[in-house]
């Protein structure tokens, strides 16, 4: 099944909908022309869909596998990433001072969306690369930046984050694994770590771990952490490969899906560490890089879902069955299939351009160092990590039910989409606790950044003749808002979810709207789709949020049981 | 994993939700009393969880295979399929004059939900035996009755359904497989089938066929459809075996789940076969049975769910994880994993009590012969298929979630759940086709059923202090029900799943009601848990399903493309 990148989706977005000429017109990312984002993303988009997308199959086929304590991955993992490699593509957001594009993280993540359509497990690699570029950008020494930016950029070594101890998953204050300082000031690191992605590489000639553990002085908790680069190879100070860690792969995960991308158990050994940011400081230093890769994981739901989506429209317009109402035709023409259709394309709209406008807010944050920016950013991060990842989900859902039997078939890879993206509404932090990020830390701003946005959505609803319920759901969700500052963290911890997903369908539909301002027939029958089917789950969410958690809270394991 | 039959459950839905009084009361059920029923389903239970749920992740890692043209199944298959057997499982609801128990459908219904928790795989074998049972007690001649009921009840044999072909899914009527009449009375079958789950078995002597295809004479379309019972090996008159039938299994499909269960595709070549009912009438005989076998779906969603809900339930009683509102302890004490929790608890009370309500009613019609009980069986038949099903995905889903990361590793078990139950909202009618099926052909009698139930929901709801929002929901449907009543075939087509998802809400929360009106305090907890959280759902629905469908038909191929 070919796949078409949403080139004409994302200019629409940028240039209607998520305010990028913002950042265009900023004095850090004046290189961003249209011309130029234009150009990128026609040819991010071509590699994506000639070189990339032919290894999803055969990356679920031939799952990447331990073979004397090495990972082997799946057939053409190797020429595809020397592609994306050779390309330029692995950095570019990173700094041009050691090789990276300087592109504005809006364009990178409009690319990283078409490469998590094409292969998610391949893209996996790269995005976790560009998160440890990012981390060693704010947080490492210079002479660290010097040997290892370039390197990573260019796709010579790759990266892996190592936070998850199987006593320490979602709560990483639990961790365990030590650094002692040696006498030459690097660190011997010792511990077990689970669920390493790419912990291994067979087509990079280094795998350069960022792992959390505590120093011998260390406070108890989360503020006794540290990060630390521990290096597969131990570099020689030219770059060259010097002698081999103390670190092994010592087993992979069966998983449900991604079966391209090696889900690693790893073990450190007293392996040579070197410090990246102040002692104690590691999780702040890794929430840096948290934050944007949260935005990261959103995307790659979203770009499953359009990949899913594509599938499922291509199947919709070949496959013939039954009398429709214009005859017997393709089942596109039934009234449900073309109605599920629309609810999945609908769906990916919002979920883009949400995602597309967070990062213009992460981007203006970084070109003009506005705290309001910031704020704005930090608010959307957590609803475009769970819509994102919802979305992909549910559209991938959607996509095997529109191929009936067939999509119960392997063979259809219809399945498959359902299966990689299942694991987004887990990893880095789960949809609740980024509900939970979302009313607590996030909304310690009393409320200014969701007070702003919800001002703006006013705004466009206003002035649209089909924003009237728009309107309404924006009325309930400020009350709501006002609603959950009112309460302790408790009752914000359980009325959270709901939250999220009401906020999530607020401003989809303000995205919708926006985009029907463009009087484009086909966008305005788009909006009307999300505000007559979508939309209307707010108010449901919102009266699920307002209700009494005593009547789930007086279960006792007892009633709860059979 | 250890499975716990919800015998509480079932008992209480029996007693106090369902009125299963009325089908003990009646003189045909005479033998269901409520000593007779809990000792089948106590007797049933523990089959289930001591000999048929250890089967469950073998056939998942060791699929069915085919071996030379012949199914071989996974390991312990056999002996599951022999214990349930030798119990007399396989035909509880049989005829005694052929070896079965003679009990209404409510009591195998609930068997069989207690055999979907415990191996799905394994449990579509002697469902689908069930099913060809009945359609032969109710169509095929007493010869035929005389020489396969018995083998079948007992056992021996096995049965399946062969419907599709490859350009025949949903569209029966494309059916091209032919049946010749021979001089000896017998048929001459040929053509291909998908789709065939058990279509070879290694634990059962003989695989009874029930095929449809066209005769010589026949018209077209779905009123030239017969119904053929094409054995494997031709029994002699004496039931004992003779010779090979010209049938064979061309290939097993590699399907997302219930790998245990093989799913074939099926040539048959001149194999001889015996007209089941009238000539032509073959399509009207399979659907006798399929809305019984809808039932039998949608509990087997409701039997997955309890499952994996179950296995989630374990889970977040054991893990600890971070600081809850109560200290570090289980994760079940976070606020929104008890919340889910909850929410799996009441969807799988409401649909289970839903498909009880639906067994009674057929029960009633097959015992007072009652026109009305038999309306509102076919009303709730594809309400119980959808809801069933759709909850079977929806608490496996959020199952996998409670899990973390461990819920995407397939050791855990959780996965196999969603990829289990998948496939019951596609087969025996997609969910769309139920949709239809409720505002088309059961819609038919004006409404009479439905409004009977909102009539029994809306006294329910003014009897309880917490049914206010029950009554405006129900209220709203029956407001939504003549508005569907006003609608032409192509308009109900757009609307048809909001409105049934709207209907399974109100009958939820109806249900709910209807137990706590026991004044149990867990069973109020629950129905406030349903209203609160689920319910709010259903004017979500009614919006969406009163929505234009030109916004979606006026999307081209084009606009819908990327």
């Amino acid at each position: 099944m070919p796949y078409t990148p949403p080139l004409r989706d994302f200019a629409f977005i940028l240039d209607h909908v998520a305010g990028f000429d913002q950042v265009r017109n900023s004095d850090l990312f004046g290189d961003a022309t249209p011309d130029t984002v234009q150009a990128i993303l026609s040819e991010g988009g071509r590699l994506c869909a000639e070189v990339i997308a032919p290894l999803r199959r055969p990356g679920d086929t031939n799952p990447a596998r331990l073979d004397n304590g090495a990972v082997v991955s799946p057939p053409g993992y190797a020429e595809g990433f020397r592609a994306l490699a050779e390309g330029g593509w692995i950095g570019i957001s990173a700094d041009p001072e050691h090789g990276g594009m300087g592109m504005p993280q809006t364009v990178s993540t409009a690319f990283y969306e078409m490469m998590s359509s094409a292969c998610l497990s391949l893209q996996m690699n790269p995005l976790l690369t560009q998160g440890q570029i990012e981390a060693l950008e704010h947080h490492a020494s210079d002479k660290i930046k010097a040997l290892y930016l370039p390197k990573l950029i260019s796709g010579e070594w790759s990266g892996t984050m190592n936070l998850t101890e199987p006593q320490a998953g979602t709560d990483l204050a639990a961790l365990r694994s030590k650094a002692e300082p040696q006498e030459d000031g690097t660190y011997s690191v010792s511990g077990q770590k689970i669920y390493i992605s790419w912990g291994d590489c067979d087509f990079t000639q280094n795998v350069c771990h960022l792992v959390l553990a505590r120093l011998p002085d260390a406070p108890a908790g989360s503020k006794g952490i540290s990060l630390f680069l521990v290096p597969k190879i131990i570099p020689n100070a030219d770059g060259s490969l010097g002698q081999p860690n103390a670190l092994r792969v010592v087993s992979l995960e069966h998983k449900l899906g991604i079966h391209g991308s090696p889900t690693c158990v790893m073990e450190y050994d007293g392996a040579t560490g070197w410090l990246v940011g102040a002692p104690h400081k590691g999780l702040a230093a890794m929430f840096t890089m948290m934050n944007n890769a949260r935005v990261g994981v959103g995307v790659q739901g979203i770009g499953v879902a359009e990949g899913a989506y594509q599938h499922a429209l291509a199947y919709a317009m070949d496959r013939k069955q039954g009398p429709t109402p214009k005859g017997a035709t393709a089942i596109i023409d039934h009234p449900d299939i073309r109605r599920q259709l629309a609810i999945m394309r609908a769906e990916i709209f919002a979920a883009r351009a949400i995602a597309m406008a967070n990062c213009v807010a992460i981007d203006m944050a970084t070109a003009t160092g506005s705290a309001d920016w910031a704020a704005r950013a930090g608010w959307l991060t957590p609803i475009t990590k769970t819509y994102g990842t919802e979305t992909g989900i549910t559209v991938s859902d959607m996509g095997i039910q529109i191929h009936g039997g067939m999509g119960f078939i392997e063979e259809t890879g219809a399945a498959q989409f359902l299966r990689d993206v299942r694991v987004t509404a887990i990893y880095e932090g789960t949809n609740a606790i980024q509900a939970l990020d979302l009313v607590g830390r996030k909304l310690g701003d009393g409320g200014a950044a969701a007070f702003a946005l919800l001002d703006e959505v006013a705004e466009t609803a206003a002035a649209s003749d089909m924003g009237a319920p728009v309107s309404d759901a924006a009325q309930a969700l400020r009350s709501a808002t006002d609603w959950m500052l009112g309460q302790g963290m408790a009752e914000r911890a359980a009325a959270a979810t709901a939250y999220l997903r009401a906020f999530a369908r607020v401003l989809g539909a303000d995205m919708h709207l926006r985009a029907a301002q463009s009087g484009e027939a086909a966008r305005v029958s788009l909006a009307r789709v999300y505000i007559d089917h979508l939309l209307p789950e707010c108010a449901a969410h919102l009266t699920a949020m307002r209700a009494d958690p005593a009547s789930y809270m007086a279960l006792s394991a007892e009633d709860l049981g059979a």
